[in-house]
């Protein structure tokens, strides 16, 4: 019970059983993931992690998101320190939370306004409650199979969730118009928002960035119907476009919500939303205890800074097309069905033909077990850690965990 | 925008209300308080508070709660910082989640496992889920005007919240054994859960513990109906029993939400639950992205392990009760009608015949004007940094805050 002391995953994974239901929860849970994953984790720096059996990983999940400027980030970090030397929750927010607002406003072209919360999931409910307040009507529409967060209204179980708790939304598919004509026709007088992901980024589909004419098509139902659209960035923030994902497609949302990378692994969420919305927001009541806390502002306001200052999404998009087109190589020359989808800095790696997923999970499995930590199924993250070695050799355990596919 | 700058109280809410939707929100919103009380912090230490303004107060909000040791406690914050320069938010939790949860089911008597987040809010609702789960029924006891949270289905306000998220709840008034019998016959054979605060802690209203009476009845409903009985210990937790605020009453629950102090101030929240909601905790999907990050959980461990060493719950009540007994004979030497009511650790400050709050805002103005943060209708939280001087300092104030009551 030394804080320090070391346990094999193995051993905490059994004294786990006993204390913590089922012995994890969430998506972090390994025996949800092909055997072999670890579950913990003893540290992390750079784009590298190391589990709690000491082995080290080229990691490509970064935490699922948060972290963007890599494990550790010393100027990040130093910031942090800064203002955990003054004090971190306190009666009110610091001087961070009027800085780290300002920043959010000056680099998100559709924000007038920003608020703060801990998780995704706060961000997105904010979201849906603002649309409803200045609205004043009920229905959401939201994308069939979506991940927006893990409470009864959103969490992608119906266990423990009542029939209520989603009364009011209906459902399109994602890039299709027609289904998001049909879904705001049915609520029509009673539209409140329209939410859409970053890009659809469902857990084990190919991933698709949004086409122009449906980014375009939910504005102007939205427009037409005086009802909020909104981008659940929570995933892709930051990664795409300092602007927001949405950017990337000349439309911009009335809100959107914000969390993981923003503050590099700081728990930090963030809403941010136009004029059109603000008298909404400040109706609503939404708290958290932790929710002014300065040092996760203090880290969000020096990693957009370092974001914009390095020009991370360029170099992001370059270390991702680099490991996308290496991978391609290797997935022609060895003749497996590898088929790459998202944005290049955001993508899915996924085998035709592999509904039971034994192509990919032997894919990752082996990539594993060479120092590389993949996922068969999830949106993988690069960093600004990842430099042109970690993808060189990143790609040198991909083609032999390729080699092993081709034989199956 | 320099990161270590100083404005004052009033340039940042200026610079706020551009940025900020109404400047503020939620509970820390100082607008919705009586002018005069600072919205900006600069930082904190022990038990005091300093505002952006500069002005020193003896502190008696703690933060809202999560300050059970004192702001910056060495012993917290030197384990935090052990665990931040291995890893914080990782692709899986660190070996502190199985220490954590070992520690809080050594601690806490009803408990045979435990999750984590990172709200308050998340604990209640994950409480709500796994009740759900666990007996395939719907109806949720809940008093009448008591807090456990900020989303839809709990927040104090219903703005933007729709009818169908509140579908399933039923209201008893606490203490009150026959409204919360009619209530349980009410959803007879459809009751998944009784929620019960640690004590009556309702904004503005005179605070209660729990009756034995009140408790015994909550308990053998929830068994006779087969349902959880679940205490929101979120406000009180580790203030008034390390075992659970039900302790005090003879009373185990079958779950109990907990957050705010757990980890003196890092953000974090857990749920605990025996064993006849382990399988309902075991199938729901809850989770975060920042759930299983190691450094507020080293904090955690380090608050548990200190509170238990230095016996802070004797020492907060001997200091509660210190500062209960100042104010009571200052009150009667002044002839103004002050009611205390609540646990002396953590008290409500109230007056008679003050509908208006003149009397309570007046009181509360003068000690802010002295340097002793008080609040005029939230339930304040004594710590274990604050000492007999601190009390003997703050009393001082007091005397002539209640003077001016007096005057009135």
């Amino acid at each position: 019970m030394d804080q320090q002391s070391k346990s094999s995953d193995g051993a905490l994974r059994a004294r786990a059983m006993r204390v913590i239901p089922g012995g994890m929860w969430g998506h972090q849970n390994a025996p949800r993931m092909p055997a072999g994953y670890p579950q913990y984790f003893e540290r992390a720096q750079g784009c590298r992690t190391w589990d709690a059996d000491g082995r080290e990983y080229i990691d490509f999940i970064c935490g699922w998101g948060p972290t963007i400027l890599g494990y550790g980030d010393a100027d990040v970090e130093a910031a942090a320190d800064r203002q955990r030397a003054l004090g971190d929750a306190m009666n009110g927010p610091s001087e961070r939370l009027v800085e780290l607002a300002e920043l959010m406003v000056e680099t998100v072209p559709h924000a007038d306004w920003a608020m703060f919360s801990k998780n995704g999931t706060d961000a997105t409910t904010a979201c849906l409650t603002i649309a409803r307040a200045g609205t004043g009507r009920r229905k959401i529409l939201v994308a069939r199979g979506a991940y927006h967060g893990a409470i009864p209204w959103c969490s992608p179980s119906v266990v423990g969730v009542t029939d209520e708790d989603r009364a009011h939304l209906l459902y399109y598919d994602y890039n299709n118009v027609e289904s998001l004509e049909a879904a705001a026709e049915e609520c029509r007088g009673d539209l409140a928002a329209i939410l859409v992901s970053a890009f659809k980024h469902d857990l084990g589909k190919p991933h698709e960035l949004p086409t122009v004419a449906f980014a375009q098509k939910a504005r102007a139902l939205a427009d037409s119907a005086d009802a909020a659209l909104i981008v659940d960035d929570v995933r892709a923030g930051f990664r795409l476009d300092m602007g927001g994902s949405w950017e990337l497609v000349g439309v911009r949302p009335d809100m959107a919500a914000w969390s993981k990378a923003i503050a590099n692994g700081h728990a930090l969420a963030a809403v941010t939303g136009n004029d059109r919305f603000r008298e909404g927001a400040t109706r609503i009541f939404t708290t958290g205890s932790f929710w002014t806390a300065g040092v996760s502002m203090a880290a969000a306001i020096a990693t957009i800074r370092k974001l914009s200052a390095v020009d991370a999404v360029v170099h992001m998009r370059a270390m991702g097309q680099r490991f996308r087109d290496g991978l391609d190589a290797q997935a022609k020359r060895h003749s497996v069905p590898l088929r790459q989808s998202g944005p290049v800095q955001m993508p899915v790696l996924l085998f035709e033909s592999d509904a039971d997923r034994r192509l990919g999970d032997t894919f990752c499995l082996e990539a594993l077990a060479r120092g590389v930590y993949l996922h068969p199924s999830h949106t993988l993250f690069l960093s600004a850690a990842h430099r042109e070695t970690d993808i060189d050799m990143a790609l040198a355990a991909t083609d032999e965990a390729l080699a092993a596919v081709a034989r199956l």
